[in-house]
């Protein structure tokens, strides 16, 4: 427990600072967030905001885990997989900020591009994980010890590549309002790491260093994206750009992939489902319907902008969504713990 | 388990819509809130905002407890005695919301009615627990099961009046800024739910539907304040008043002596503890050293808006501060449970 606590809090210190420092760099060279044109009015002030916050949260992620280490801790290839899993999806989005900012629009890597990138990142775990550790090969919930439905290499590693890509473009949508995602990351990864150290503490075949490395990766991200938000709340003084997004979401498909909790991921991270939900169904409705509109404007955290709720109020009510969706699927969580002769 | 989750749930939708109904209520009504006349100027623009919402929190609370009851569970008198302190904190507050909005002005019940109004919820609450109840009357940290200096009965019993007036005073200090306390409050409660559940599971003597009940309050107040929250987010449409302040620190003050962690409660609430500081260091400087101010403006969260910050800037740096209060403070629980051979 104390590598936990070591890592989230040199995390935290490293992404505080390091934000502040990246923020006084970026104004200094006028490097700037464009801002989508199509996007609600109100937002047209936010350009110019310097972005790549998520530099920081990956570089404390890293720090912290590689410190927490030296206490007592061993690397294991588990972590380190779940790791460069992290740090490849925020290299994509760097790339991608980097590109938008030198070219100043808010368009980055073309789309293939980027999910090209992605695909590299997500095969690569995939792959590295069957190759080299023993992930169970199965669609799991939560009965990590008795899983579901086998799906072999190829179907593991099929869908493994699919969640990395669905959840790092949720997490993506989601990020449009000052600290959204951030907080809701926070919330998710809190869960990871509650998962990860259970696991580590009840179960025989996890209760190696590997589930622990696990929890300390989770804690490490939660640290990073806590020192990230206290220059992110509204109003933003930085944005996590693609950095973040894609770091944020490769982060918490590799966790739930490596717990074998990853039918869990979606209702953990409810509020990035729902985000993506109502992008699919706009554009679904728009089609079918010859131009008619679900919403007022997609993702849905437009919509309540535009319906006249105040950015904040968007903000804290979409964080609040996010805690119910974690806390019933950390419930489901415990339940099935205990149903399976566990304690809690 | 079923039971807190039940509360909880009860709770925020009782919250939620009762929130929703006294704020239509009171706005046809005309019932605002005065705003204190010496504030940070950007404030007085808050006047006229309906107050007293902790109704809504504390009839969720009591809601929320008394179904999740029909669910497997019974009526424990310590649960009980923790719910009127709850309640009786929230009357208190409500009487002085009503007369101040009555009066219209921001002083309500003078301060000799509120305290002696305290007083008899306090001095009731400890005279119950210590005649009625077996609750350990030692000044105790984490060692529940092997609790530190005994205070005795009369001892206890001074200290816990103690700590319920600071604890109700502490809250209603930081109840400054739009969602501040509330969100605070809901970290807090979140922790106490972890303790009084990990309690029950873990320890022989608390393994009776007591401890239970303590964790399904704690649950419900988390619902509540959640519920609330929706509409107290920033910038609020509804204020907690006394009537939600007071009913949290009560809460809060009750839930730590009920489960023996009454000296980790400063930790846990260390925004709480951060705001009476900043005011008595202000009072003390301005006394000691012929005027001169520390703080731009006591509590602390004005001192920081007069720095520039941004209100909801402040607000979410002083919830991250509230949130790594917490995890300290749960960190020290749960080494300590692992230290005493528990897992955790």
């Amino acid at each position: 427990m104390n590598r936990l606590l070591i890592a989230a809090a040199v995390s935290m210190i490293v992404s505080l600072f390091g934000t502040r420092l990246l923020l006084k760099w970026l104004t200094e060279h006028k490097i700037g967030q464009p801002i989508r044109s199509d996007g609600p009015e109100g937002h047209h002030t936010k350009a110019g905001t310097p972005t790549m916050g998520g530099v920081a949260i990956v570089s404390g992620t890293v720090l912290g885990y590689v410190i927490s280490d030296f206490f007592g801790g061993i690397y294991t290839l588990r972590g380190i997989f779940v790791l460069m899993c992290i740090v490849g999806g925020g290299a994509v989005g760097l790339l991608d900020d980097w590109i938008k900012v030198v070219a100043a629009r808010n368009r980055g890597l073309n789309k293939r591009a980027k999910i090209i990138g992605l695909l590299v990142v997500a095969v690569g775990f995939a792959f590295l994980m069957t190759e080299f550790t023993s992930v169970h090969t199965t669609l799991a919930f939560t009965r990590f010890d008795n899983p579901g439905w086998e799906l072999g290499r190829i179907g593991w590693m099929l869908w493994a590549v699919l969640l990395i890509i669905a959840t790092t473009n949720s997490v993506n949508l989601t990020d449009g309002l000052d600290g959204l995602a951030a907080g809701a990351g926070v919330i998710c990864f809190a869960a990871f790491t509650l998962i990860a150290f259970w696991q580590f503490r009840h179960l025989e075949n996890y209760s190696n260093p590997a589930a622990l490395d696990l929890a300390v990766i989770s804690a490490a991200m939660v640290g990073g994206i806590v020192g990230f938000l206290w220059w992110n709340a509204a109003p933003a003084q930085i944005f996590m750009g693609d950095t973040g997004s894609l770091a944020i979401g490769s982060g918490l498909a590799a966790l739930s992939l490596s717990t074998s909790t990853h039918l869990l991921l979606p209702i953990i991270g409810g509020l990035f489902v729902l985000e993506t939900v109502s992008v699919i169904l706009q554009i679904v409705v728009f089609h079918r319907f010859g131009g008619r509109r679900l919403f007022r404007m997609a993702p849905i955290h437009h919509h309540f902008e535009l319906a006249g709720w105040p950015e904040t109020t968007v903000i804290v009510r979409l964080w609040i969504m996010s805690g119910l969706c974690t806390a019933v699927g950390l419930g489901i969580f415990y339940r099935d713990a205990i149903a399976a002769g566990f304690t809690a």
